[in-house]
């Protein structure tokens, strides 16, 4: 039987300010990473995201960034690996102030936006943080891409990892995806049967016209496209026709 | 035996900014709130004040604000109770993260400025955190002033309760302490005199020229006073040779 | 001939938050208040907000509020008359090099949020924060509702003000507005019909089923209402029909 | 007969955090660059500044910096020139508004500290920022070091420019300045003895044991060491006694 798992960033609203349709997403998800107020989210907003991903019984992850919400986290920034693991495991501890008043469980941390694109390629950053991890609790999962460095530090410190794999993006044939945020809009069939693909036959579709062999565990749809909701119903419905279990991923990795 | 507890807000720089003289002060005292990053403190000086308490065997509590560091946390702020105890429960939670990885154990939960006065005396405010506190960890302790609001709400709500009284202050026939933010520089001595009579005897001094009955758990000298560590210091003398017993105050409340 | 401002709060969005349909919105519009970076917009919003607004000839005013952009604003937070009056001046010179640089003039300053509550029933802190803008600049406009507080001490002051109308509200009897946030997409046509009611006739209806006499110089669209752009195409549309001159109200105040 | 100015960075206190000793420092200073709120500095600060430079007929520039309070602007962040220029726009006209409200004029603009090390090295970071300084006043004095890039950039956009010493730093033979923020409580004397060679000779020593040549026409003190007040008391007398024209540089560039 082949399992993988439907992931998005969620609760990165701050305040006033709306950001993606998580409510509507979590039908289809089976887990989520949870922004944690440096980059997104508020106090409100991550108790509200742990309510609805709890009440669905989702995967819960922290989802921790840079402090900088000006930038949402996307702008890298100078910081020395031990201010790292310091500020990921200030935001570990407060969302997990609410998974424990939930009576709800922290699974997994996912690097956010620069934060992680430095961790991929930053040995020193990638272990100061993900020993920072690893004190707070060994049990928790890291999801990440294998062969970059954060998921090799990650297997190296002992971390459970899982190999999750941004499918509504394009991919060069190292693995890279291509992040264009301006490209809005892809075309749920056409994502899903990359991720079909991906899933039953561990060959990840490239723009290069070659195909990189990849085990995925978890299938990232970035919940701020404007038709999120579509490609992860059609992936979903997609992915359960062709009996692969959809799941946490907590529950097989 | 009389039993008493010394007791500071400790943590609040933030960035470059120093505040306090935490480090000297933490040979005097028996016990710490600590800021969470929202009035005061950053994730880096979270983790060192930490370490610095925990090496010293203090009892550590979180110091949660209102998110307003301009205003230091000493602006009323406009917030539902929902919205407050989600503030403070997204700062107990960054705290604990720091707690956690080192072995450490919060005690207790001091709230701080404009967030304390506004919970002393608005009820829905003080029920909303202090149930938001007990869901948390109902063993977390509540220091407060016995008659006011929020420390009768934590005692209704069955979290245990210590008498706390911020020595270097004065105070009015009613209790009610008097803040001078530009009165500095209080005499240690005299400060000294006040809180022996008050430990040993249960009387308050007032500038009313009435005592005030008051048993106290908890000592709190301003640590942003210009000579915090020679008040705490003076205390701490005075208090031995009296043989009353200065220790955290979990022990013995 | 009978003249009348089409207005809306823009600039609000924030790095990557977007808020509002500024730019669509603006074709109807004669003028417009903008963040300055305090409750929303950021120096990168403020200048794509003045180009746009310049470019289209619009009236440019200053729309300053209270620095919380968690709680965008709308928040009250306890502050000096003198403290009012400096976070009103920061922000109004903020916005004025993005004005100067383009070569366009600064028309007005429109409190926002909060700050415009606490100014219309506070003299102390109206006269703070206007003393501050006349300082500034004695031709800057207040727009304010006749009979208000902050409205009075502007006249009182010597500054030009306008009357403005929040027109996609209901009123009470006593003029005050009833701001429902979740009462959204009122019907264009009912908005407009009231408008055109209130320009022609002076007469501003009212929940109580009372008119209220009423002369209106500026009619504010909430731009962040769901259909804000249909309410002004309409206003725009039913304005012009009835031969009412739509210009930006420096020209006629 | 030689010139020299006496500059320091100041304003740079946070609502309750105070920051250097700028009151003190400015009895001996001829000039100051003020901080905009980004970096340090607040709206009640930056008007307290304002006053005190005024009344002391110092010449007042901005010191803009990233907008990252908590790293205090010393941390690299990746921005785009565009952005970058927006934000020192942003600051300057800020801190505009107070010296408007008060008849000051503002001279110069001195990048602060992450910001001023970018701009030093890449040149279209420089020149975004430079252009935006400009298009606000041409008349805007740029202090840099004479060789780097962004004082290179600014005289060829026609930008007066003054070259800064940071005196109380060491010295490479390149003229790069080590700055170690450890390192604290300079020798009046040793610093007052280099200032006066490098102000008559156009000599600056360096840790090599080599001089460089270089015409000083503003020597910087960091206001945030620990003997700041009696470098500048002592720099002030050394050079007045050697006859050296101690000035706003604004009066000689």
């Amino acid at each position: 039987m082949i399992h993988v798992d439907l992931n998005s960033d969620v609760g990165e609203s701050y305040g006033n300010y709306l950001y993606g349709n998580d409510e509507e997403n979590m039908h289809y998800l089976t887990s989520v990473n949870i922004a944690c107020g440096l980059h997104g989210g508020d106090p409100i907003v991550m108790r509200h995201t742990v309510e609805l991903a709890h009440e669905k019984g989702l995967a819960i992850g922290a989802h921790p960034g840079l402090p900088d919400l000006q930038g949402f986290g996307r702008r890298k920034i100078e910081v020395a690996p031990e201010e790292a693991r310091d500020f990921v495991l200030y935001q570990i501890g407060a969302l997990s102030a609410f998974l424990k008043t939930q009576g709800a469980k922290l699974t997994h941390v996912a690097l956010h936006g620069a934060l992680s694109v430095m961790a991929k390629h930053d040995e020193a950053l990638a272990r100061g943080i993900l020993k920072g991890i690893k004190e707070y609790d060994p049990e928790l999962i890291f999801p990440g891409m294998p062969g970059l460095v954060s998921y090799e530090v990650a297997r190296d410190l002992g971390l459970q990892v899982a190999s999750i794999v941004p499918i509504d993006l394009d991919f060069q044939k190292d693995g890279a995806s291509i992040i264009e945020r301006k490209k809005r809009g892809r075309d749920p069939k056409e994502v899903a049967r990359k991720a079909l693909k991906l899933v039953t036959t561990g060959k990840l579709e490239t723009i290069d016209g070659i195909d990189k062999k990849l085990k995925a565990d978890i299938l990232l749809v970035h919940g701020d496209g404007p038709n999120a909701t579509d490609i992860l119903k059609e992936l979903k419905e997609v992915l359960k026709n062709a009996e692969v279990k959809v799941e946490p991923f907590p529950n097989f990795v």
